[in-house]
Formats: C-alpha cells, sequence, structure tokens
C-alpha cells in the first residue's frame, strides 16, 4: 500500500524565482542599471532559436532587457568573436551567451573562451570552471544550479545524503559533481556513466539520484530505493513525445520525483535569468566602489 | 593463508619516468630548448625551503634548469606579481610555481591567477583546472597525475572500475574525480570527505581506494574489499615519524597498496618534471608553426 511520490515542480519553483528576481531587477532599473542579457544565435536550427526566442520572453516577464545578435549559417570566426567583444564591451548587456551548436567550420572553444569570463551567463568559460574546482566564487552552470535550488526548496538534505549523478558531460555531472562535494553542500556523491558496470548498484544505495544520461527511461522503479528523491534531468524526444532518463513507474517507488518535463527544465532558465541579475549586481557594486590607490607596500 | 598485498613503488615508477624525461630534455637541448623550472619562494619556513630544494634536486638530475626566485616575509603583493610577470616573460622559463603558503597580507589568488596558465606548472591555475572540467587539453595537477600514472604502470584497471576517492581538496580530491571520469579513463567514482555518513560502506566496494583526506590510518583494515587496490595520499607528521592515510594492516587485505611513504610523494614530484618538459615542447612546436594568416572570411 504504496503511497505516490511527491511530485517536485519546477514551474512552481521557478515563479517563485522569477518573482524575487523581478523585484531585483526593479532595484538595478531605479538606480539605472537594469539588466540585460545577449544572446548570439547562428543559423535557421529551429531547436536554437526556438530555446534563444524562450530566453527572451523569460527576460521580457522579469524585466531584463534583451540584446539579440544573429548570424546567417556561413558566418566566419572572426565575425563571431568581433561580435563577442563588442557585447563584452556593451553596458547594456550584464551577461550573455552564444547558443550552442556552432557551424562546424567554426572553433566553438575559441568563440567560447572570448568571453569576458564577468559576462559569462552560462557559466562554462573555462576561468569559472575553475573557479568552481577551487571552491572561489563566480558564476556556476545554470543546471547543476538549478537542480540544488529545486532540492532545497522541496526540503531534500543535501549535506552528508548520499547522491548517485549519472551521466558526466560538461553542463551537467562534471559540474554538478564539483558543486555537491564543496563544504557548502558536502554531499557524497557517486558518478557514473556509460562504462559503469552497475548502475543500479549505485542507484539502490542512493538518497537522491540525478539522472542525466539522455536514455530514455534508464532509471527503473527496482533501481530505487524507497522514499528516495529522483530527478530526471536528460530527455528524448520520440514520436511519443519527450521522454526522461527515469521510468514513470518510479512514482511507485521515490518519495519526491520531478516528471519528465517542468521538473529541472524549467530551473534551467530560471537560473539563466538569475546569472544575469548576479552579474548585474556585481556590476554595480564594483561601479560604486572607490577604485583603490596602488601603493608599493601594503600590509594589512 | 593470505599472502601480503604487493607494493606499488613510486620510487621505481618515478626512476623509469624521470629517464624517459632525461631524453626529452636532451632532445630539447640539442635543439637550443633546454627546458627550465621557475620558483618562487617567499620566507624562511624549513618545509617550504625543503620542497623547493627538492624540486630542483630533481630539476638537475634530469637536466632541467633552474630559476630561483626568492624573497623575504615582508614582501609586497605587487613584487611578487611583478616577479610572475617577469616569469611569464623569461624565455629561459618553461614553467613554474609559486611555493604556498604565502604570507597572510598577500592574496595568494591574485598572485597564482598573475601566472600565465601556458607557464603553470601545477596545472592549479583556474583556466586549466577550467579546460579539465571540459574535457580540454592543458596541464593537470601532479598528485591526481602522478597516482593514474602509477596505477597504469602497475597494470591496475581504471576504466570500468570503481573508485573511492577519500577527500576532496583542490590539489588532488576535486581534480583526480574529474580525470577518473573522463572518457579517456572512465571510472566510477564515490567522492568521500568529512560529512561523509559511512566512508567505510564506500571503500568495502570499491576496486580502488585513494585516501587523500590527511587522517593517519584512517583506512583500516576490515575497510578493503580482499584485492582490492589502496593508495596512501594524504601523510601525517607525528613524533614517531610520519604516517599515512592507510593502516598498515590493509597491508594483510590489499591486492596491492602504497607504503605511507616512497609511493604517491615522489610521483607527484616526477609528474611536475613531466609538465615542464611538455610545456617547454609545447612552446617549442608553437615556435616552429608558420605564425597563421588572418583573413576575414575563412572555411574549411
Amino acid at each position: 500500500m504504496n503511497s505516490k511520490a511527491a511530485v517536485i515542480d519546477g514551474n512552481l519553483a521557478a515563479g517563485e524565482i522569477k518573482a524575487e528576481l523581478r523585484a531585483r531587477v526593479e532595484r538595478l532599473a531605479a538606480v539605472g542599471r537594469r539588466p540585460g542579457l545577449g544572446t548570439i544565435l547562428v543559423g535557421d536550427d529551429a531547436g536554437s532559436r526556438s530555446y534563444v526566442a524562450g530566453k527572451h520572453r523569460d527576460c521580457a516577464e522579469i524585466g531584463i532587457e534583451s540584446i539579440r545578435v544573429e548570424f546567417p549559417e556561413d558566418v566566419t570566426q572572426s565575425e563571431l568573436v568581433l561580435a563577442v567583444e563588442e557585447l563584452n564591451r556593451d553596458p547594456r548587456c550584464s551577461g550573455f551567451i552564444v547558443q550552442l551548436p556552432l557551424p562546424p567550420h567554426v572553433d566553438m572553444r575559441a568563440v567560447l573562451r572570448a568571453i569576458d569570463p564577468d559576462k559569462d551567463a552560462d557559466g562554462l568559460h573555462p576561468i569559472n570552471l575553475g573557479r568552481l574546482v577551487l571552491g572561489e566564487s563566480g558564476t556556476v552552470p545554470c543546471t547543476p544550479q538549478g537542480i540544488l535550488e529545486l532540492l532545497r526548496r522541496n526540503d531534500v538534505p543535501i549535506t552528508g545524503a548520499q547522491f548517485c549523478v549519472i551521466g558526466c558531460g560538461t553542463t551537467v555531472g562534471r559540474p554538478l559533481g564539483l558543486m555537491l562535494t564543496r563544504p557548502t553542500e558536502h554531499a557524497t556523491v557517486t558518478l557514473c556513466h556509460e562504462a559503469t558496470v552497475d548502475v543500479a548498484a549505485h542507484t539502490r544505495v542512493a538518497d537522491v539520484v540525478i539522472a542525466a544520461a539522455g536514455v530514455a527511461h534508464l532509471v527503473k522503479p527496482y533501481w530505487v530505493r524507497p522514499g528516495a528523491t529522483v530527478l530526471s534531468v536528460g530527455i528524448t524526444r520520440t514520436v511519443e513525445g519527450i521522454l526522461g532518463d527515469v521510468h514513470p513507474g518510479v512514482e511507485e517507488v521515490a518519495g519526491k520525483w520531478t516528471r519528465a518535463t517542468g521538473g529541472v527544465g524549467p530551473m534551467t532558465r530560471a537560473m539563466l535569468l538569475r546569472n544575469v541579475v548576479d552579474l548585474a549586481e556585481r556590476r554595480a557594486a564594483a561601479a560604486e566602489r572607490p577604485v583603490p590607490s596602488i601603493t608599493l607596500r601594503q600590509g594589512r
């Protein structure tokens, strides 16, 4: 006589976060520092266009200014780098993203590396990821940040808890492992991937399972310890619709879970907005601080 | 009737690596590009002095040039940053390190961030750690690199193996987790630390245990699956001598293990030399490459 898992509602949490951000945006706008999100979009890929449009809709909702830069598929690398440098300088732009994928004739890494780390809205610049390894402050990637926020807002304990993260990609699994093992989180983390011999052996002992493998219905009900929290991150588009990494039957076993959609996805979008507002606030604070005088010999 | 664990000998492996490096150094010297290691040492701490002296002894052994920079305890931050910038420019210097700790009046992060990432011999510059998160090439930290090399040279399988890493510090545990989960290694990794509820539950199912907690004799014999490989990284200095993170009784249970000294330590030192030779070779290759001409519109 099991009760079904409580649904962790990403849309609900994202709505709360947007309300909080709207107030912060208004405070910045009141002192002439309205945040702005820049996007660089290349080509006509329908998916990329729809993602970028969604980001600007989110911005409009909370009062963040939109700065859209678009290029045809045959843009050169130097044109892209120039566009990045222009956004680096643009005072209206608090942070920006280059929508991926880029066409194959462009060196994606060189373009991304040209982004000013202090305007890196995605938190995927090597300097920001390096800061995350070192435990220094910096912008952190949106999806793992959204996962942590979702857990906190749904009273899922993190410190000392046993996490199983499935999938070691650069946007979710790798930074999530780093975030979960920071002294501020101090979770115990097992990182699994396609070479893991027996993933179920790791999920079965986990308090929290994060499925970010991009394999439809990978996490089966019998993989889950009764009462555990299970978050679905990866999605697979099929003719029958969007399938998540977590089998629907997990609802009968887990204590809390996200559905395939409406869970982590909306949080990823909300965290991009938060990164932009954070960057705008930091920039405003830095502008107010007096420029430190340089002395040859300083002590404290 | 157990046999004792085979000893993984770090001095032996480091000796082999030094012989390989000596040949590479000679090839570089023959074309006028002898590698050079720079060190910046501040103050009179006996430990720091002895570490730096050891690094230069290692260099002399294989023909790497030594560039020593020393400052008194009351050095200013700007003097240190100037010294870093000088080594960044010095053509004799292939790579360099700033010996830590620095005095408390110095902003350590600012000094380390001034290091040219392409001369970062320790692999601890945020850009190089960020590259590691992203799976891009760059210099990687010496101790985790030495651990992987030691396992490979002692025929310990890595891909698909279950690792338990104890300790999530920035020089060992955090980068080691990233290195082990790269597609080139693809190990399954559990990251434990002082907030982990039951570390023994994780070590007991591991094929390889890496103890980098800095807690003397933390890993007890009953924590280890018979036949597993156990590496001791952390050391504690006591009046009775140096104690490792692994209890000596583990020798009766493990298949392979390192002693408290003569295991990972010599490998860390050898990997610093390898980083310097790698950087010198990369610099030599870049100097030979023709400077690419810049075209406004490029395809391929």
